[in-house]
């Protein structure tokens, strides 16, 4: 026999079955709030087109799309490659399906991408991501995007994570104004680059690098001061306030960001929403609303997802204006980290309710048939139908179910069972019928 | 701009939200039961180096893998491709994590294959597969059958489908038995696809086919009345008895048999059980219990899903033994054919409870707080945001939602909420802190 690899891929996620039940736990708790939220859920094809796929991308998209072709040649799987996420088929789903949906279209996709990007600890090569989106036709109003955030902060509570969660919150016409008011527009591109990576690098260097780009010391000044502006609402609409810029942009972007938080303010989550104008996101198509996530005590983590708003979903498809809001929850990477920082349930609480343990091959009747009972009051039970001694069966039992309950002859025949917790070794009665 | 094709690749399922949400129910209730039974679920990667994939398939299975390259090309992603299906994977996973799993191994996996086929109405590229298997060290007891038929059934039952499901069972050692006692073992390859074959053709030219490999008549009657055999345990028992066949092998799996059944029987599924020597399942690594999933009163889609016991699962890759029994729900056909009867719940049943409909602007601190509270209280609850007039927000809610609150300046002031139900236009009043 050839000896084979049998480790799976590097850079993809595969879990012991106790870790999987907390991921899948995770999974659920995503599905759920999501839906709670009222957003419809839908699935498009892993596989794509390829030029659907790189209609927009281009650069580090394409170098990490993988491409899929049959083993037998066939014209018609020709050109066809892996989801890189779920944006751009999400885009070819709405003109595709535009007459079936209702706008604003309110849509959560949970499922798998795929980057063959260099592997290395905590990157992954497929991971699922979760995504919610609105997606309005013309025009979307902005409290949508406090919806999305309301529901993805909501998100990250359901998970019972003993360390707190953060959206930092800004709105890229308020950068945008600022440096249009500071006659700086032309600039624009690479003084978001720098801002984006001012939070991974000393104050001085930023400095530095806004000067090579050629601001003159006054105007650096300024968007250092602007960029470390960041906390409650009210604190940093007054100090951008007090800024006097007069620009439109700026100020359309300023009252969207006190509006968008004020709504989840109002629902309560001010604790977990902090205002931050050094948060920009690299992605060019973001053009209002933009977030973070961040746990603040694991800064060094880094971001734990996070979206924005767009101006047109699907401008690579068709004339007609898609703007949306989204997010995303990055989740194979964020189960790693949080079980990096040991921030997950722990493992060894297992998942299975009874095991049940017929003594001989005689109460294998009676065992399947209590545990059908015990299934049907929607506790997982699980038989141990193993030829071992009874010591044995007894400890594998012990291995997977939080209970016991072992049936003999006296136990089929009079129908009265015992249960064990085997963590504290106690026992005590079970009435099938109550 | 280019106009691009955005349909979906065909033979890649891609469904409304409304139908979305039923085809996610049905995969809900498949991992509860399955979770309910006691199975540890796992995932494994989509993506497996090919050597894996294919070291034991041949044939049709390497014509129809989906193999993945990067676009830019990197040697650690040679030879990379789709799995086709959950059992190599699986082979994989048990012998890479042997020490970390309690033996035997319920496990279960619900997740998407890639088969390249020729796209035909009905059948899919991408589809959901759904397998529960019983994985032994060295050996697994015969009841562990009866495990899997179990939780199999008790999965289509929870899917609420107005009609009933019967496992058709057999076992592969009474037929070998039977060849064997009328000396036509060397015979029995084709005689097992001919037997495969039978049901969708005419008595007639299976007579004929058995009689073209060279059988003759008394035989040929002799298997002809032996694959017609099938119906209530006891009553197929008896008949395979009166048979008189003294092979060891034939009365192995008659025995077996008998205790499946009966086990099935003692846990009230005798409705949805039936022996049938017509079934015997192409696949030849099956090599005792064999068993498919027909719907009576619709017998022309024909096999529903189906499994067995397999005498060793990993022989590819090791040389210790892993006996094991499982069995698969190809959901994503399944979705589709009971679509096609008519068989799925209404998809015009909608899954969002409430939709709140704030007048303005004014109202959405309030809207959102009362959508909070639906939310917790685990309602599925949206909010219409859009800047329309109040007869095209309620148009729009009661597409989406059951009831809608419609909220005004007094609502908000008066914190009086009323319900209306959008199916019968009668209205209610809503306490949010009952």
């Amino acid at each position: 026999m050839k000896k084979l690899n049998t480790s799976p891929i590097s850079g993809m996620q595969e879990l012991l079955p106790a870790k999987q039940a907390i991921f899948n736990n995770l999974k659920n708790k995503i599905a759920e709030v999501y839906h709670r939220h009222g957003y419809l859920d839908i699935e498009t094809p892993s596989i794509e087109r390829t030029e659907i796929l790189l209609a927009k991308a281009g650069g580090d998209t394409e170098k990490q799309i993988y491409k899929v072709n049959k083993t037998a040649e066939s014209a018609d799987c020709a050109d066809q490659a892996l989801r890189f996420d779920h944006t751009v088929p999400l885009a070819r789903y709405v003109v595709e399906h535009e007459n079936d949906l209702a706008f604003p279209f309110k849509v959560s996709q949970i499922g798998l991408s795929f980057r063959g990007e260099r592997a290395q600890k905590g990157r992954f090569r497929e991971f699922y991501q979760c995504d919610i989106d609105i997606i309005g036709r013309q025009n979307l109003p902005i409290a949508y995007d406090a919806d999305i955030l309301a529901t993805l902060i909501s998100t990250y509570n359901s998970f019972e994570i003993k360390t707190p969660i953060i959206a930092r919150i800004n709105n890229r016409k308020i950068t945008t104004g600022l440096l249009n008011f500071l006659n700086l527009s032309e600039k624009s591109a690479d003084i978001y680059s720098i801002i984006d990576h001012a939070e991974k690098i000393p104050v001085e260097k930023t400095n530095e690098a806004l000067l090579e780009i050629g601001l003159n010391e006054d105007d650096v000044k300024k968007i250092l001061a602007f960029i470390n502006l960041h906390g409650e609402r009210s604190f940093v609409v007054k100090n951008l306030s007090n800024l006097a810029v007069t620009d439109e942009t700026f100020l359309a972007g300023v009252a969207e960001l006190d509006q968008v938080m004020y709504l989840l303010e109002s629902m309560g989550l001010s604790e977990n929403i902090s205002a931050d104008m050094k948060i920009v996101r690299g992605l060019d198509y973001y053009t209002g609303t933009v977030f973070e996530f961040f746990l603040p005590e694991y800064r060094e983590i880094g971001s734990m997802g996070g979206g924005g708003r767009y101006e047109n979903l699907t401008g690579y498809f068709t004339e007609q204006k898609f703007p949306g809001v989204g997010g995303s929850i990055g989740l194979t990477r964020l189960f790693y980290v949080l079980n990096e920082c040991g921030l997950l349930p722990d493992a060894s609480d297992k998942t299975i309710d009874y095991a049940i343990v017929p003594i001989s091959e005689n109460e294998y009747d009676y065992a399947f048939n209590v545990a059908s009972k015990l299934q049907a009051k929607g506790s997982s039970t699980t038989i141990v139908l193993t030829d071992k001694k009874l010591g044995d069966k007894i400890t594998y039992a012990a291995k997977l179910a939080k209970y016991g309950i072992v049936i003999g002859e006296s136990e089929a025949k009079s129908s009265h069972l015992t249960v064990k917790d085997f963590d504290t070794g106690k026992t005590s009665d079970l009435d099938l019928d109550a």
